[in-house]
Order: C-alpha cells, then structure tokens, then sequence
C-alpha cells in the first residue's frame, strides 16, 4: 500500500498525520488553521505547509475529511446518503489531484422529513470498527456537535446530531445561569456530575432541569463549585434519556475528557462502553486508503 | 374597600397601576426601572417617583411583587411553600410600612428532590382564577422563564419553570444557529412556527430537534425568513411536549403576542386556550387586597 497523509480539518483545527503502508501512524501534527481561517482559495497552500514535506514522498496519497469538504471549505463535497459504508464513500471522493489528493464526502441522513448531516465523523467511526473488528454498534462522538451513529454490516445506517457541547456552552455564558455559576469550571465533581445525570432521566426536558442549576444555588443546597458539573450533568443526561440504547455496548469516540464524561454517565445508567482517540480518525482513514487500493 | 396602589416590580421593568375599592384599573404606569436598574436603599425613593401622587391618598394601601421581593430586591422575602393560596400568601406579606405598603412573597415548589421559585407569577394565577370564576386550572406564563401553574381550592399546587424564552434567546444569538438564522426575526411565519411545533412532538430532546434549525437551511428547505419562527416552534413545542396537558383547557397569561404565539402552538395539539393580559396581574393584586380586608 502506498504511504498516506491523512488529514482532518475542522472548523477550528487542522490535524495531519503520516502513515505508513501498514497503517502505522509515524508522525502527528496539529495546529490552529481550521477552515475558518484559511481564506479563499488558501487550502492547498495550508496544507502544503502543514504537511508538505509529507506530501513530497513519492506515491503518497492524501485523503482530507472534515469541514473542509463543506460549502465554506477546499471544495464544497455533495453528502453521501446513509446506508454508507467504504465503497459508496470511495466512489463519492472529491479529486483535487486525480489519484492524489482527495476530499473525503460527509453523509446525511433523513428522520421525520428531517435531513441530517456530519462531516468527518464517518471516518472515526469506519476506524472505530476496523480497529476493534466490528462491523456495527453504537458509536458516540461527543464535541460541540455529539454524533450518535448506528452502524450495521460495515456501514452507517442512521446518526443523529446532539448540539450538547454547544448548549453547555451557551447556557453557562449567556443566560440567567452565568450568573449563578463561578466564572471558571474547575475540575469535574463528579458526584454533583452525577447527580445532574440523574435528575435529566426523570426531568422530561432540558428546558426545565436546567433551571434547577439556579434554584439550587438560590436555596444553598448545592455549592457553587458543583454546578458547572451538576450543569454538564444534566445536559448529557438529558441526550442520553433521549436515546434508546437498547442494551448497547456504546463505543465512545473522542477527547479522553469528554469520552471519560459520557462513559462515567453511562456506567451510571447501567450502560458499558469502550473509549478511543485520534486513533480512530487515522486508523478511519488508513482503512478507507485501503480499501481503494484492494 | 381601601383603594389600592399595585405595584409590579420585575427584574428589568416597573409598572404600577392605581385601583378603586370596587376592583376598576383607574390608571397605570410603567417604567424601565427594574430592580436591576435601582441602587441598594432606593427603592421607596424611586416608588415615590412612579406613584408617589397615589400613595399619598388617604388610607391607600400598597402591595408590591415579583422580584421586589428577592434577594436583590428592596425587601427579600421568604418563598411561600405551596400549596398556597390567599391565606398563605397574606400570612408571609413582608411590610415595609405596617398596614400600608407590604412586599408579595414569592413561592417555592419541590419535585423530585429540586426545588423551583417564582415570584409575582403567584399574584397573576390569582388574577386569573378571580376573573375567570375558576378554584383550579393549568395556567401558563410564557416568557425569558416560562411558568407552568397548577391550581385546585383557590391554591397553587405545583409549578415548574421552563427557560423558553431564554433558550431561544442564547441559540439565536449564540450558538451555530445565529450563523444560520437571518439577523432579524421579522413577523411570525406560522407555517414553518407549527411545523416546527410539530417535529418537536417527534423528536425528544431540543438538543437534537435544535440542530434541524440549521440541516433544513443547509439543504435549501426552509427559506430562511422562515428559521426564526421555526425555532420558536421547537422551542414552544418542545415545552409542550414534555407536559402532560391532560385535556385541560389552558389558561395563557402574559403579552399579547406570547400568548397568542402558545395558543397557536397548544391549538395545532388539540388543546383549547384562553388568554389574559396584565388585567390578570391587576386583578390578582386588588383579590390580595380584599382578602386582607375580609
């Protein structure tokens, strides 16, 4: 198999890596130049000094997923339809050089005449189940944007997006409940975690637990070092009330402190998981050269 | 009947109304001169201001709620638990001038291990049952913290808050979707506020149901006038879904445009509404005042 520079670009990083013929990761590199930075027509010069030195190896191929295949990206790649699985992602990649350099499509899915869509994620999840030889399962993305997907058979059938990171961030800056919290986080208290974990399986909407972050403080029954924890309790509790999980085994895919956030929530509510890393999005991407290459 | 100067004190908002014995409006003022905006020890100097000609008639009785009443009010006031009625409420008056000028408790309610606090909300359900003839009801108080009220006997039984309004504020202006949504939110569009509604009744969390917002723009299927009322919806219709209304008829009380913006969303569910506007909260100060009196 040919070398391969795998590349992840998101909105607000651009993470690289080098990888040999085995799928072995020799190298890693990240910085700051996430597609919002980059301006028109600058991708392939950002990439070039990210990783040109990778580039310049001979046969090298370069597969590019994430944001960068969006509509404000290097080059705006149609979404794949669900099921997906390696061929039907394979036959829908985006050539900036033919037989080179490629931008890896995002996928959409449709649920109550509702489009949904991820870019990225796909491939974490194609390397989650290479690397731990499953063809399906659950797999949880946690982030600003959570990605719930079920994959069956080798493909993503169905995924779901969770705007969990996003409304923590907003509720604890902008409502009522910035002023009821301390204006840093500090570590995770993991019991008032917990607690809020809890409570969201018996509240039947954040829109309603989230105000007891305030009336706990108001009434002194819960201290404020505990409720940006108690806070971030409630709102994971409240995606995983909303998921049928079904007796699962949940692989979590992510940050080690936000994967180890969602497995402690998880373990709470009688549900096992597994974590991965950046290994997943580079084994993902190894996996998918691969299967071109076959 | 002592005629009566009915005072509505709310965080960022003053308003006063001057009532006969016999129950009738005579007058009313309002002023931007919320709690927030009066120094510590100002407040009788900045009533004196609003309704100090009032005041000044002979055995006028003054009776102030809402946020007046809380810690970063002019007099903090003890929450009143519930069930809580006229009774209740009389015994926890707070006097700042014995026999003349009193602050409105608020109440306090816990379910399921949390509590919730309202204040001034109590006074308009009183309203509401004494102009509608009524002993019980569910009442609904939409606003930045929406409050659903339960009543029976001529006492609040229970209540839960919602941050509605504050929800829809924050993902507006600070999450993804302010990125997607137009800067304005321009007049109701009701088709894209009720399907919205609608997909809610589907989808089990707004953390999900939110991010349709922007996937619906992405793929060109709302125009995008229509995303501004099509996330109140989800937000309105996600409140809704998480209460059991039980076919009770629903009393809405609050501004115009709130209310009729709930009995739309409550109508498209089957559910059969009134509305009331601040005659709820002027009424329900001079019933307070007639029980002192009785």
């Amino acid at each position: 198999m040919r070398p391969l520079v795998a590349v992840d670009w998101g909105t607000s990083s651009l993470r690289v890596a080098r990888i040999d013929g085995a799928g072995t990761v020799l190298e890693e590199r990240a910085s700051e130049r996430g597609i919002l930075t980059v301006p028109p027509g600058g991708f392939a010069q950002v990439l070039q000094e990210a990783a040109g030195d990778w580039l310049a190896a001979p046969q090298t191929l370069c597969l590019v997923s994430g944001m960068a295949g969006s509509r404000q990206g290097w080059l705006e790649t149609p979404y794949c339809n669900c099921p997906a699985g390696f061929e039907e992602v394979a036959h829908a990649l985006a050539w900036i050089e033919p037989g080179r350099i490629a931008v890896v499509p995002g996928l959409c899915f449709e649920f109550l005449g509702t489009p949904d869509a991820l870019r990225g994620e796909e491939v974490q999840v194609f390397g989650a189940m290479d690397l731990l030889g499953l063809a399906g399962g659950v797999f949880v993305l946690p982030g600003t944007h959570c990605k719930w997907v079920g994959a069956a058979e080798g493909r993503v059938q169905s995924f779901a997006t969770f705007m969990s990171g996003e409304f923590y961030r907003v509720l604890r800056q902008h409502s009522i409940l910035a002023l009821t919290l301390p204006a840093e986080d500090g570590p995770l208290q993991e019991a008032a975690f917990l607690r809020g974990v809890r409570h969201a399986q018996q509240a039947r909407s954040l829109l309603h637990s989230a105000f007891s972050a305030r009336t706990l403080a108001l009434f002194g029954r819960l201290p404020p070092q505990d409720l940006p924890s108690y806070l971030s309790g409630l709102v994971i509790g409240e995606e995983l009330r909303s998921r049928a999980l079904h007796g699962h085994q949940v692989v979590l895919i992510g940050a080690p402190e936000l994967t180890a956030r969602y497995a402690l929530a998880l373990g709470t509510l009688g549900c096992a998981s597994r974590s991965l890393g950046s290994q997943a999005t580079w084994r993902g991407h190894w996996a998918l050269a691969r299967s071109l290459q076959a």
